[in-house]
């Protein structure tokens, strides 16, 4: 991280807020330079402390910057990259955090002018709630993050960003794009989406006036802006979709254990899954107290 | 209350053993005699504070007293309702705890002297754990309780099971058994069957490995018990089954809606669901801050 004097941020809102205050708590000595559409935005997390310098010029700020952070919502990726494709050395290196890795790799690799030294990036934590006032410099540590190098990609920018989510505190993990794509629609697009229809059917039948603690946890990612949302199925859309159609099939597969009675198959079930969700929580568990001492 | 000088618990796990913290706790002046099929486990109820008697004698755990509360696992029922049926006194209120209700009523209904005395109730507590050890007096506070007598129950038991409840903090709901089936199915029973597949399905597809606190909070109710939940399963077998038919019809709209791009609808899905939840989570805040008072 010494090869960065400068570092810029375009998007400064819960993500891009909490990387400026994870670099600062990590002593990093570069300069942080938060850019936003707006303003009032951008200005805000100076004044929070996420950034030490507030723009809405994305040229000045990225003229000496060596790292690039995309953290606006996906819909602002493509008009982003277009501007960082006029605008940045073609030295320095572009990140960003899109929940979606396939199409933002393809469109950074298309319109790019050094496409290799662009490095996808999924860090994967975040919360139902958003804008600067909500960072935390610790909202990555102990989480799993994914970055989604191609053949392309220069390994001295692959060691960078790796290097970048490592000193705030992440897990990295290397795959595909596509790869992400697939397992990110199973870990988290997928029982969104699930989260959404089990609110809204059980609206529809009037059923919500004896829900209770197991329902407001079960579905709190509904709460999530519908707007994020929109981008993340958009732009994960295969892999969503192809989600969706194994789901239809676990759940017809269930639905003939219970209509067929077949009691043994449907303990083995329960049981299994139990064992894998107890495996996992005990291994972030681990995670969390390894990090920790 | 008054009108309880004794009262039994029949299975003093953590529902059965919180109902007699909870009694005490809100000093209830009756005898609370706790059953259990091993003397061990119900003594160790007895240690722990939660009855004031620990037997496992039904007949004469229950001969003195005016209400027996049914809390085993559902799969316990029909042979405790039979032994019931011998052994208590005519005018004994019956209760229970069970998660599904009408096969619970049926069967209570069919083999009852007094049919007229059972009233079924189904307090909405409780965790992924299980056991006297993980017992709590206030288990119940500010949950919903659903009773579900039919056209047959005595109003004076709906009346000494609603006030049993109340004692213990619950919002008590009269439904009948199929109205209160059909609900929880949405609201409990198919929620879990999608925490379960979705479980299933990113093992399979190996992509816990960047499972995060979304995957984590959207499967918790997973970790029940596998006993537990293949008894609720089994109970409540045909809402279930209808509710998962309703959910494969929302998976395939939400399908439908991401294979031709329509953006509008996809959306407005996500706003409206929000909106739902968000109100759902103020109005159940709003509840335990009434309570609080």
């Amino acid at each position: 991280m010494t090869a960065f004097q400068q570092i810029t941020i375009v998007g400064t809102g819960l993500l891009g807020g909490s990387i400026g205050l994870g670099l600062k708590a990590a002593n990093v000595p570069a300069r942080i330079i938060g850019v936003g559409r707006r303003t009032e935005s951008v200005e805000r997390a100076r004044e929070l402390g996420c950034v030490d310098q507030a723009t809405t010029d994305l040229a000045k700020a990225t003229a000496d910057s060596q790292l690039v952070i995309l953290a606006t919502p996906l819909s602002a990726f493509p008009d982003r990259l277009e501007e960082l494709a006029r605008c940045t050395q073609p030295e320095s290196i572009i990140t960003d955090v899109g929940s979606a890795k396939q199409q933002v790799c393809d469109f950074a690799s298309q319109c790019l002018p050094n496409p290799g030294r662009f490095v996808g990036s999924h860090p994967m934590a975040g919360s139902e709630h958003h804008g600067p006032q909500h960072a935390r410099a610790d909202l990555f540590t102990h989480r799993p993050c994914v970055i989604t190098p191609t053949p392309e990609t220069d390994p001295q920018a692959i060691d960078m960003v790796e290097t970048l989510w490592t000193i705030l505190g992440m897990h990295v993990m290397s795959m595909s794009p596509l790869e992400h794509d697939r397992k990110v629609a199973h870990v988290s697009h997928l029982p969104h989406a699930a989260a959404v229809l089990l609110v809204g059917l059980a609206a529809r039948t009037n059923s919500l006036d004896i829900a209770s603690s197991g329902f407001i946890d079960t579905t709190r990612v509904a709460s999530g802006d519908p707007r994020v949302w929109l981008d993340i199925f958009q732009t994960n859309r295969q892999a969503v979709i192809e989600g969706i159609e194994q789901m239809i099939d676990e759940m017809k597969s269930l639905h003939n254990i219970l209509q067929h009675g077949r009691r043994d198959e449907l303990l083995e079930m329960l049981e299994t899954t139990k064992a894998v969700r107890d495996r996992l929580v005990d291994a972030q568990q681990h995670e969390q107290a390894r990090g920790n001492t």
